[in-house]
């Protein structure tokens, strides 16, 4: 059963460069040498193709309640743990209120937040013990909340709408997103947010991604070698790969993407963190990480 | 530009109720009172709707090479932190050695991990500092990591291939999976589990959500009034809505299906966990809680 790992990494590249110019119809049949289904012409494939990240160039141009509502109720279709939905959406309308929270603005946001308030409120009334919030729980639930996020991106785009899926919520004062949207302290953590609105313009290319060794590994986990580090490299640096969030690295003179990567995008990560992150002290703070521990 | 609240939660629950209807072509413009723009027939969206988790009965039938690679490359379409994805997808053929990672087996098995071995060699490679693995850098990668998974997911699904999304790998010794698959010790973390294949038969019957109050909030954070956990609990215990994993609560003489979730399902988190849990534990072994803190 076990295949050769290059010849899967490489029929991977081929189609990862073929996918792209798919159509309804063809399928891409003619990119495969030894296809042995041939997928039916498919919306959903090329509405996940066709996804694009519309970075503040958000029309004014209003979501429909209705749309918002079928991305809304899509959302909610993602698996969850044990179908107890611990996450909250909270829609946001106001777009000052938006860049408050997010740096980013456009007609409608959807906050996903990790939350298991209403599980704990539920138990509560109930008068049942249930004292959820250590790791497990976090891990699970953010899980759980990223699933349910990318479904509402995959909805809006198959509805037409345009998406910025954005950790801003994170830079800065994240307190900031606990009061400007009246939070509970504890068991929600806001964890991502969905920006909706229609895009003034179409983006110019979409976006690369590497699809090859080091991303898919066959049967274990593989270890890169010389060569695929060398290939990792040249493949950021290729115009045509479109893998850079932007061609500074050529100005500044730099020889390779990734240098200008890990020298000027993330030299805040050139040192390993010792002090306590934000991002730690307040996941202490919500109780989703075990106390003592 | 602010919605009456409970207008805005109502016509959820309708929506919720109308959506499961909608057929190509009639895109559910009755359900809807006041709609403005009616949605186009969309496959997308009908394909999430259509997302079932496939328990343990898949048939002995082969997911096809290129069907696979098809979902593989769709699922790098998912958005993602400064485009690093920070994660790898290890590809499982070998249903014997899936069931030890997940307790689940199926044709083929995707293990999602939180990943940064990747950028760590590339960095290595040329020279240059890069010392990642905070929390911060585990939640940003957690989501890149669902976001991919999600999408693989939909577009299985858009292939006709059914899938069961699992956190089985948290189950029992985690440290197994790491062993197995030969996961890299520190800055590599498994997160998810998606078994691929096709169901021996239809899910008897789509499982409902919750989309109301206490999972969509409207304009800021909503907190639950008594009604509305009455609401809560009352729609759990409704046959029609489908929220429960079973019906065992009845069979147990509850008088809830909350109170066997609670009571039953969840009885290990009745009480706060004060000792490290396996997760915290493997976490910090991982470094992705930064030391001393």
């Amino acid at each position: 059963m076990r295949r050769d790992r290059r010849a899967f990494v490489r029929r991977g590249a081929l189609l990862g460069g073929s996918l792209a110019l798919l159509r309804a119809g063809t399928a891409g049949a003619s990119a495969l040498s030894d296809a042995k289904a041939v997928a039916p012409a498919n919306t959903a494939l090329e509405t996940i193709h066709q996804l694009r990240t519309t970075h503040g160039n958000f029309a004014d141009k209003q979501v429909p309640e209705d749309v918002l509502q079928q991305i809304l109720q899509a959302s909610v279709r993602a698996a969850n743990a044990s179908n107890m939905q611990s996450y909250s959406i909270v829609v946001v309308r106001d777009p000052a209120l938006m860049k408050q929270v997010c740096t980013y603005a456009g007609p409608r946001m959807l906050l996903y937040c990790v939350d298991h308030n209403r599980l704990k409120a539920t138990a509560e009334h109930l008068k049942l013990p249930y004292a959820p919030g250590n790791a497990e729980d976090f891990v699970t639930s953010c899980v759980n909340t990223a699933l349910a996020a990318q479904t509402a991106v995959v909805a809006s785009r198959a509805l037409g709408v345009d998406s910025l899926v954005t950790n801003g919520i994170h830079r800065g004062d994240m307190e900031r997103v606990w009061r400007l949207l009246e939070l509970p302290e504890t068991l929600c953590f806001p964890l991502i947010a969905v920006v909706l609105g229609y895009a003034t313009e179409e983006a110019p290319q979409r976006k690369g991604r590497l699809s090859g060794a080091g991303v898919v590994h066959d049967g274990k986990y593989h270890r890169l070698t010389k060569d695929e580090l060398d290939g990792l490299v040249r493949q950021y640096d290729d115009p045509a790969a479109h893998l850079g969030l932007n061609d500074s690295w050529r100005s500044e003179g730099r020889q390779h993407y990734l240098e200008w990567l890990f020298g000027s995008w993330l030299s805040r990560s050139a040192k390993p963190t010792t002090t306590e992150t934000q991002m730690l002290r307040l996941l202490k703070r919500s109780g989703f990480i075990e106390p003592n521990a």
